[in-house]
C-alpha cells in the first residue's frame, strides 16, 4: 500500500506516489480556512526557519511561500541571488551548504537550471522544496492546480484534462502531467509542434495523449489548463509571432465551447491577456485563476508543514 | 456632523473630512508612545498580513510602514516591482488581484502613476493605502506633517503655512494643501513660476494663496514647509541650475527670519542640503525634520490599524 | 581589571579589551544551542527593532544577522542601499539619522568605506554594529573565527596562527590580527608582497610577524586562516594571474602538511575553490569552514543581545 507523504524534500511530483500526493492535498485542505480567519496565524512552525532562496526573480511564488511560512509562525527569510553575486566565485553547493550551516529547517529554492533542488537536497540537512527548476518541475504549482480541481470537481480521477501551450519549456506542464496521470486523469497535451516534446511516449500508458491540435485536446475536457507564453524566454523561433500564436492556440470562448459544459479553465499566471488566453475567458466564471492563487497559499502551508516534520492529514 | 475615519482605504487626503483626519491623528497619538517602550510591540494586528507593494524604490517610506506593521505584530511582506518584472506581461490589475487572492488585510502601494491606488482599491478586498502615487497624493506624509505641527503648535487651525518649492510635481504639496486647508490653516505656496500650477484657483476660497515670491510666502508664517527638489526627475528645464534655485528659493536663515519668531521648518526628506534648504537651517532647533520621521511611524501605525478594521480614538 | 563587553556599539575589535572579547564569546556559547533546538527561538529581544543597513551586497553576513535577530524574537528589517538610491542626494548621516528617528534598537551596517559605522555611531541613539567597513574591520567575523578556534582548541592564547592572502585589502585579516594578538596568540601573516602592508610594525610587539613566504607562515601553525581573493575588487595588478596566485599562495595539502598535525583551516567565505584554497583541503576534516558559519549565528546573537542592553555571560 502507498504511504502518505512524509519525506523531507519536495523535489518533484515524479517521485511521489498517489497516496503521498493525496496526503499533501488533504493536509492543505485543513490549512485552507486559516487564511479566512480574523487572526490568520497558527503556531505550527514557531521557531522554525524557512529560507526562500530564489535564483530567478518571482513575485507571486515567493510571496505565496512567504505568506504561507508566516501564517504558520515560521521565521521567513528571502534571499535573491542574481547572476552577478554568484560571480563572487562561490559554487552553488557551497552557497547552499553555508546557508544550511545556519540551521534553517527548510530551503525553498527556485533556479533556472533543472536539477538544482536535487543537488541541494544531497548536501543539506534542511528540507529542500522545489519552487521551480528550469524546465523540469514546479511541484507546488501542480499541487495547487490539483487542489483547485478537487475543490470544484470533487476529484481528479477520471477527468479529461487538456494542457495547451508551450509544453516543451513548461515545468508547470511537466509537474501537472505527472500529477494528473498519477491521480488517474486522462491528460491531453497540445500546442505548436515545435513546443510539444516527443519524449512523452513512455507516459502514454499512464493516460497521456498528444493531441493533433488544440481543438482535439479541448473537446469534451473537464479542465483546460492554459500555459503561459514565456515571452522573456523566447530566444529562438518556435512560432512566428505572438499574434499568430494567439490565433492558432489562444483560448477563446469558441474553443472553450468545445469543452464540457461545466469545464473549468486554469492558468498558472502571470497571464498574457489576448495571447494565450482571451481576456473575457480569463474573467469568466469558468476561470478559476484566482482560486488557484488562493489555494496556493494553503498548499504551500501544507508542504512547509510536512517537510519540516508535521504529520499529514488522512481523510 | 462629520464622521471619524473608518473607511478601509486611504487613497488621498482629498476624500477625507476634517473629522476623519482628526480621527487618524488622535489615533496616531495613542500609538506614539509604543516606539518609546522597552518592548516596542503591541498585538493589535497579530495575524494580519500587510504587503508593501512598491513600484518605485523607497527606503524611508517603506521602512516606516514596515516598522509600523511589525510594532503592531502584523506579518509584513515587501514586494519591489521594477519595470523589468512587469515586462513579463501581466497587467497591474492582475498583479493586484493575484496578491489579493492570498488574503492580505492591507496593501500599501507606491507607484509612479497617479491613480494606481484608486484602481487597485476597486478590485481588491484588502484595504489599499496610498504610499505615494505619481504627482497626485502622499497622504501619510501630510498626516505626519499635521501631527508634527499639532505636537508643536497645539493645533493646525488658523496657522499660516508656507509651502515652498516644486509644487507642480509634488504629491507631498498636494496632500498637504488639502489637509491643511481642511483643518483651517491659511496656506501659501511659492516657487519658480514654472513649478507652481495655475489650477489651484478653486482652492483659494479654502484658504490657499499663491504668493508672488518666496519671501512673501514665508513672511509671518508659523510653519515653513520646504519641498525636495527631485533632481532625478528634472527631465526638462523648469529652472536654470540647482545653484540658481538655491539662491532664489532655498531656505536660508535670512529667509527664515521673515517667519514668526517661533515658526517651525518641515521637510519631507530626503534633503538636498545647500539646495532647497541651507544646512544650518536643517540642523537648527527650528527644524523638526527628524520629528516628522518619528511621527511617521505613529501615523502609519494608526493608518494600518484603522484600515484593517480598528476603531479610531476620539479625543 | 578589564571590564566585560557592555558598550552599545561594536565598531571594531581594535577598541575592545581582552575581557570584552571573552565576554562576547562566552555569551555566544550560551546562545549556541538555541539553533539546535526544535523551537529555535527565545524571547530575549522581543519588541526590539534591528535594521540591517547594507550599502554593499552580501548574502551570507546579512542572512546570518537576520537569522540571529529572528531567533532572539527581534523585528528585523533589511535595507539594501545601492549607489543609485544615494544619488537622490541625501547624505549618509542624514540617512542614518532618519532611520534612527524610527527608534530602532540596533543598526547593523556594512559599507565599502572605512569608518562609516563610527560616523553613524556618533549621531545615532541605536547601537551600531559594524558588519564590514571597507578594508578596515569586520569584527563579527573575527569573533566567529575565535569562537571556532576556542571550540576546537579550547583556547586562543599561545596558539600559532597563520593568516595567508591579501592582507592589504582584508577587513577580516585586520579584525583577526587585533583579536588574536589581544587574546595572546602568535600571528604570522603572509601573501604577495604587494598585498602585505608594511604598517604592521607597531603590532610586532603584540605578537605579529610578517613571514617571508607562505610556507614559513604555515610551518607549525595551529590555525591556518586563508583569505579570499576578492576577484571583483582586483582593479589593479597586485599579482599576475589567478593561476599564479594559486601556485604560489594557494593552500594545498602539501602546504598544510607544514602545519601542526592537528592544525585547523579557516576561511571566511565565499571560497574560490582552486585559487586560494584547494578543493580537497576545503572539504577535508581539518577545514572548519561550515563550523565558522554555524558559530557566526551564535556570535551575532550575542552581539545583538549585548549591544541592545543584555548582560554578558561570565564563565
Amino acid at each position: 500500500m502507498d504511504k502518505p507523504f512524509r519525506r523531507r524534500d519536495l523535489l518533484g511530483i515524479r517521485d511521489l506516489s498517489p497516496a503521498e500526493i493525496t496526503g499533501i492535498l488533504d493536509t492543505a485542505e485543513t490549512f485552507r480556512e486559516i487564511s479566512n480567519r480574523e487572526v490568520k496565524k497558527v503556531p505550527a512552525l514557531r521557531g522554525k526557519t524557512v529560507i526562500n532562496l530564489f535564483f530567478e526573480s518571482s513575485t507571486r511564488t515567493r510571496t505565496s511561500f512567504e505568506i504561507a511560512a508566516k501564517r504558520l509562525s515560521a521565521d521567513a527569510l528571502n534571499i535573491s541571488v542574481s547572476a552577478s553575486s554568484l560571480s563572487k566565485g562561490e559554487t552553488l553547493l557551497d552557497t547552499a551548504m553555508n546557508l544550511d550551516a545556519m540551521a534553517p529547517d527548510c530551503i525553498v529554492v527556485r533556479h533556472s537550471s533543472a536539477g538544482v533542488p536535487h543537488q541541494l537536497a544531497k548536501v543539506s540537512k534542511a528540507a529542500i522544496v522545489n519552487a521551480g527548476d528550469g524546465a523540469n518541475e514546479h511541484p507546488t504549482q501542480a499541487l495547487l492546480d490539483a487542489m483547485t480541481i478537487r475543490e470544484h470537481k470533487g476529484k481528479v480521477e477520471g477527468l479529461e484534462i487538456a494542457i495547451v501551450g508551450d509544453i516543451l519549456h513548461s515545468r508547470v506542464a511537466r509537474s501537472n502531467i505527472h500529477l494528473m496521470t498519477k491521480l488517474g486523469a486522462k491528460v491531453r497535451v497540445a500546442g505548436p509542434g515545435t513546443l510539444v516534446p516527443l519524449d512523452f511516449q513512455h507516459l502514454v500508458e499512464n493516460g497521456l495523449t498528444v493531441s493533433p491540435n488544440v481543438e482535439e485536446a479541448i473537446r469534451n475536457a473537464d479542465v483546460v489548463m492554459i500555459l503561459r507564453i514565456q515571452r522573456e524566454r523566447q530566444d529562438s523561433a518556435y512560432f512566428p509571432t505572438l499574434r499568430e500564436y494567439s490565433i492558432h492556440y489562444g483560448l477563446t470562448n469558441e474553443r472553450l465551447d468545445l469543452a464540457k459544459k461545466d469545464g473549468i479553465v486554469l492558468h498558472p499566471g502571470p497571464m498574457n491577456r489576448g495571447i494565450e488566453i482571451a481576456s473575457d475567458v480569463a474573467d469568466s466564471s469558468r476561470s478559476l485563476i484566482l482560486d488557484q492563487v488562493k489555494y496556493g497559499v494553503a498548499v504551500r502551508m501544507a508542504v512547509l508543514y510536512l517537510s519540516t516534520g508535521g504529520s499529514p492529514t488522512n481523510n
